[in-house]
């Protein structure tokens, strides 16, 4: 860790984890919720009660402090622990995505997380040449000192995985780190970790990942680069989903051209033509990667809880209707629910994080609301 | 024939047959000469002179009007006759390169330049993915309405050809149209000029071609096309020179992309790096050319020939030396040579004619020149 650096407190820690592991709590809510209340101990207490003003029929369960500091034990018994947003061994690339997860379960070398990086995907389902150019870049990528960033999936994340053993490679997880996925790869899992590479989750121990999980996953994958190479994709397949996440992310795109005879290469010939870069050898995403330095701005995040500024008076039972009603299921900016209702922005604020708290608010991107079940 | 379109009278025909197969005479020159002298019998005439005047030991032979004469009545045997710039039956696309040849033989019917038309070449030593590919391209572009020039060739000119002579298809040949090459593919060059497409060349009957007449070839079909789609090509290959000629002519690039472990891809995916655009089906072709129209402006180019206009005084010894002096085996623009002599333009071009006669002049892209031999 760097001296001097910003670290939770044990007790801070154990309340981020309890309030990330509530239901209705993702990322973007748990950051609201920090700035809104200038901790997360105090968001824990007012959470009830918001939830049920946000009209929830009766609040979600938040794990004890009991329960937490057990998930933390048992990480460290499995030989992995809690890193935060803010933190020095934080991931610092994550820092440059919308909502990055503020706590990340870490077993390996937090290490390989200040090397640039570069993420690599493709087909489950790949072909023997695809899994050779895989592993070939993805071991010249490492020798150029890059880490590179795959899921731990068959196929060409395998051999992303394989080829930069040696030289730092990141598998981001969909569930639990001691559940990796498929279970063939729990050796490769193994080796990452024990190589001066990193397993990472935002889920606990013991989670089984469940189809719904793994977009979460790709959104790590795609974030932790400096850019995502795809290197033999289908038509709609997963590794598509990521490119383009990582597109939204600012991250640079690439992929591995082939024949249009060949099915496999169809989406990494579709994202050719969407302008990725051509990649026919490493130094393709090298050189498009170096002027980027491997040194991202650091987004800043109040790691160290700022003091409470409730200072807005809390909605009233009108404001939350006003609200409501200039909702719908159609995605709707922020900006344009509190130019509607005339509201103060604070109260705008409030009401949408207790309709969120009451998983009644579903958050898209660029900062547009819609109202689920209306 | 359009009605009304401008034609070289027999006469000229022959004078224009006599000044292109004249030694030194190509068709840069040609044009100047033209528009210098106003008509080939003038220029003619004037030919022994301006070589000896350029320094030329003696003046190349002229072929005689007899001997042209014999040319267009062989030529006429074969089934075949010359096509001059400006007239109605010329393609149109050719107008749109940098010194289009004046004469054009054709055998087959030139109803097919009018339809708009797309260029597909490739490797000699395609694979069956590569030939198939190429088939389909091509038959799908002529189903399309566009005719499909390629040169005859081995591998992917051939499939080209093959997919599309039910629609029209061209072969620009780099030796006489009788000396199809190689020459395995007599039978296919006999179908294409049978069905509906044409055979061109700029050289005469009989003429085996050489190495040194592909790249004149490879003019011809970058210059026939919309655009130039490279199917599978090695690096340092002769597609890759077409797609450069393709550019420099601004004409569309279009390559098929395929694995980097496929040394036949390395050359289309290196065009791919370059900016060509990827084609995975003919729609990417469609789609970038649709907007050219397929009806392209005509140059004007002066068919009936002008008036004499050597208005100017000819070059006296003194202008003779200035220019040559300004000169130099370094490509230099025409413009400085103007400027450094500070003689009057029309006797700097002139000069330059006369040295481009005597053969110690080359022409560069851009209106540059050099001394040959210096």
């Amino acid at each position: 860790m760097t001296a001097g650096a910003p670290r939770l407190s044990d007790r801070q820690r154990t309340s981020w984890l309890r309030l990330i592991r509530t239901d209705n709590v993702g990322p973007a809510t748990f950051r609201d919720l920090i700035n809104r209340f200038g901790s997360a101990d105090t968001a824990l207490e007012l959470l009830p009660e918001l939830m049920l003003s946000g009209g929830a029929a009766r609040p979600s369960r938040i794990p004890t402090v009991a329960e937490a500091e057990d998930e933390i034990a048992r990480a460290a018994a499995f030989g992995a622990h809690f890193v935060a947003i803010g933190e020095a061994d934080y991931p610092s690339m994550l820092r440059r995505m919308d909502h990055p997860p503020p706590l990340l379960a870490v077993k390996g070398s937090t290490g390989v997380f200040k090397l640039p990086a570069v993420s690599m995907v493709g087909s489950r389902n790949a072909s023997a040449a695809g899994m050779s150019m895989a592993r070939r870049l993805s071991s010249e990528a490492g020798a150029a000192g890059y880490a590179v960033i795959s899921g731990l999936a068959r196929g060409i994340d395998t051999a992303a995985h394989q080829g930069s053993l040696g030289t730092g490679t990141v598998a981001a997880m969909a569930g639990g780190l001691d559940r990796p996925f498929p279970p063939e790869n729990a050796a490769l899992a193994d080796e990452i970790a024990a190589r001066g590479g990193a397993l990472v989750s935002e889920m606990p121990l013991g989670w089984e990942p469940r189809a719904k999980d793994f977009p979460r996953r790709n959104r790590l994958i795609a974030g932790l680069g400096l850019g995502l190479v795809v290197v033999e994709a289908a038509q709609r397949s997963g590794s598509l989903i990521s490119a383009r996440l990582a597109g939204e992310m600012g991250r640079l795109v690439f992929a591995v051209p082939g024949s249009p005879l060949d099915p496999r290469a169809a989406g990494a010939n579709a994202l050719l033509k969407q302008g990725a870069i051509l990649v026919t050898e490493i130094a393709d995403v090298l050189d498009a990667l170096k002027p980027l330095g491997g040194a991202p701005v650091d987004h800043v995040f109040p790691v160290e809880e700022p003091p409470d500024f409730m200072a807005a008076p809390p909605p009233g039972d009108d404001d939350r209707t006003r609200v409501i009603e200039a909702l719908s299921p159609v995605p709707t900016p922020i900006d344009e629910v509190i130019r509607h209702t005339g509201l103060h922005p604070s109260k705008v604020f409030m009401v949408l994080l207790e309709l969120d708290l009451a998983g009644r608010l579903e958050r898209h991107a660029g900062g547009s609301v819609s109202l689920i079940g209306y």
